[in-house]
């Protein structure tokens, strides 16, 4: 299961360039569930969600990930839906355990920047306290979705 | 985990028409890892294995399953490699807990069929003494995945 929280970014913190950092990109054959493929730096992943429930502030998937060879995801990556998603993927320690995981977008959705942060139960997700370089809670909004990005370009006034 | 056998079928067994039976297409939009669409009955499913390991006889996969709307399994079937796999399943009781599963194939695969068993542990596979319906033991035989299956049409020379 994964208990997450999403938000849009109010501004970059600093000292990004020093933060641990991946060029992630993904492509979805399927949204229903959602069958998504991933190249994060070398490593190709197959991961299907199926949503199992939504509490009133975070997301809950049923999530499972399975190696790709890279013949098999270029292969995949043909069939795919829409546009791929490109991004810079950050690793940002917050404190009490957790990590943000901020992305930032490239391609047909350059300008947008989200950032989440996974839970170990959605107790700590309801009283999470997020840190002031975060902007709007879009957990529960579907066209922050990477699957939906997938269907359109990004615009500014989405 | 599935723990399976496989064989090729000397002679249908008797009263055959009296048994459950359920008819499956099925096809691959991969097979490493296997990514398989499939419709019984009314069911649509997808299903994503991933071999674990293999003992002498039996074949251990990592299997994964989750519902599919009707419309998603067509506009995933579009996107399978090869041939679409046709069958009627019949379940076949076997004493000592354990079903036989006969496929009968159709189309591009007539003339073809397969019965395999499930087992609850790699020593039960082992012990396993077929009846005498059964044939030749494929469960080390490539060609008789379904998945490879779904590459080429069946000849009786396989």
């Amino acid at each position: 299961m994964e208990i997450e929280r999403k938000y849009l970014v109010r501004e970059l913190p600093a000292n990004l360039v020093e933060q641990p950092h991946v060029e992630i990109e993904q492509g979805y054959l399927c949204t229903s569930p959602t069958l998504r493929i991933r190249k994060m730096g070398d490593a190709c992943i197959l991961t299907v969600k199926e949503k199992v429930r939504s509490s009133t502030s975070a997301i809950v998937n049923r999530e499972e990930e399975f190696m790709l060879p890279p013949d098999r995801y270029r292969m995949l990556r043909a069939k795919c839906e829409g546009n791929l998603v490109c991004k810079t993927r950050y690793r940002i320690a917050l404190g009490d355990g957790l990590t943000a995981e901020l992305d930032i977008f490239h391609g047909v959705h350059d300008g947008l920047r989200i950032v989440e942060v996974e839970f170990p139960s959605t107790e700590a997700a309801d009283a999470f306290m997020p840190p002031v370089w975060f902007g709007e809670d879009v957990s529960a909004d579907p066209r922050y979705r990477n699957s939906y990005l997938a269907t359109c370009e990004f615009k500014h006034s989405i």
